[in-house]
């Protein structure tokens, strides 16, 4: 008998963002398949004797190709086993998962979906900022400073409305890029931005700006983790003493809990 | 001792996509406020002495308007209950987050906002096409038709590029006048679109069509419930039919449990 795989969501980070159908895919894996910004307290909640393998995928930097990933899925579900391919935020955002879903229907193998809180969530929730705002921020577009062949072109990329937030995933590297062409585009270089490491996860950091600063901000801060920028006037509403703030709602929530 | 508000997203629809730390949050509620929305399955989460009380809201339609649900917000955390302010898919996208968060502070109270997955990446999912897709659809933006003066306005937002994916939120009423407004701003008429019914439900419903059959396909479809319109290149790739792939893999996976 064929297996099946699960493209699942992990969310970005803590297991606090996992879905409980995600938390339920897990359960009845027999193999996993993870990205390596899955966290270990998610890779945890999967069997013991279920086989785990970190596919390494961080951002673009693939440590396994692509296809060997999609090989690997192909190989573990003819063999009977309930696959789940776990990867970092929401598949359908910047996941590659139509490649994955291609490769499975190509090789006849049943797959389902299941949605994740993606970065630009968890980091707006983490740190007290819209992703909208009415009156100021009627869209937000999710970006990339990647492509397929590597550069980044802005230019006829939505970018010259103040009234839509931006947010770019994966793009620290392209911090100067990303500022020059905003500002070339029309974007006033006061534009409020946000910048954040690690969203999702307790380790967080944010830190708040404006457009012209973004590129030294960038370089001054050394980033190692994934970092989101976001740029647009929902930003200046963003509390960088929101985990401050959080730690003394779980207080008083544990006080809850025991009277 | 005052109380303290949590914002929760819940997710659009199913229990299957409340995250772990939303379903924490609700289990030491002990006042939930929620919208229309979310669903009875997820409001049963909450303790049972917990008051419970829907708030109304759908879309922009509120049966109770934001100033009482702020009102009444606050009026509980300052009785010294944990508030569960639960509200459907992510709380930053157009979830009119940041107004109660201003609200709260404005009456020193301590809040948190715990991210939800959005109507768009459960309906990706569920329908099986991807938001981003490499070298067709490099961003995704999320936009709604309905401005603060009720209006909709696309001129200046981010519709010209053939390579953002554009999701549109609560907008069925505004399907003709979306049409006409892409296809005026240089959008081929043979754009490929999908019209999803109750995202993130069982009961969801799909349609595949392309932009020039917009406005005649809404009005045919009589959606009664909430509506997410796609319109870009990446909705090409949805599967209508994924329920029955879905439920294959169910089959499958009850199987693999009990064998």
């Amino acid at each position: 008998m064929t297996g099946f795989v699960s493209l699942v969501g992990a969310g970005p980070g803590d297991a606090d963002h996992l879905t409980l159908g995600a938390l339920k895919a897990l359960q009845s894996a027999q193999a996993v398949l993870y990205d390596a910004l899955v966290s270990e307290d998610i890779i945890a909640l999967a069997p013991a004797k279920c086989v785990k393998i970190c596919v390494g995928k961080r951002g673009d930097r693939l440590s396994v190709p692509q296809d060997k990933t999609n090989a690997l899925m192909v190989r573990l579900a003819k063999k009977g086993l309930h696959v789940v391919r776990l990867k970092g935020g929401d598949p359908s955002v910047f996941g590659r998962v139509e490649e994955e879903r291609d490769y499975l229907e190509a090789h006849n193998i049943a797959h389902k979906t299941l949605p994740g809180v993606t970065a630009a969530s968890a980091a707006a929730a983490q740190f007290a900022f819209p992703l909208t705002h009415r009156g100021e921020a009627r869209s937000v577009t999710f970006l990339t400073g990647r492509t397929k062949d590597g550069s980044i072109d802005l230019k006829e990329t939505a970018v010259c409305d103040p009234q839509t937030s931006l947010v770019f995933y994966m793009s620290s590297h392209n911090a100067a890029h990303i500022e020059a062409r905003l500002i070339a585009a029309g974007r006033s270089a006061n534009t409020p931005i946000v910048i954040v490491e690690n969203a999702g996860r307790a380790h967080a950091r944010a830190l708040k700006s404006t457009l012209s600063q973004l590129a030294t901000q960038v370089s001054d801060a050394a980033y190692e983790g994934p970092v989101l920028i976001g740029v647009g006037e929902a930003f200046r509403f963003a509390r960088l003493d929101a985990s401050a703030t959080l730690n003394a709602c779980q207080k008083l929530q544990m006080q809850a809990q025991t009277a």
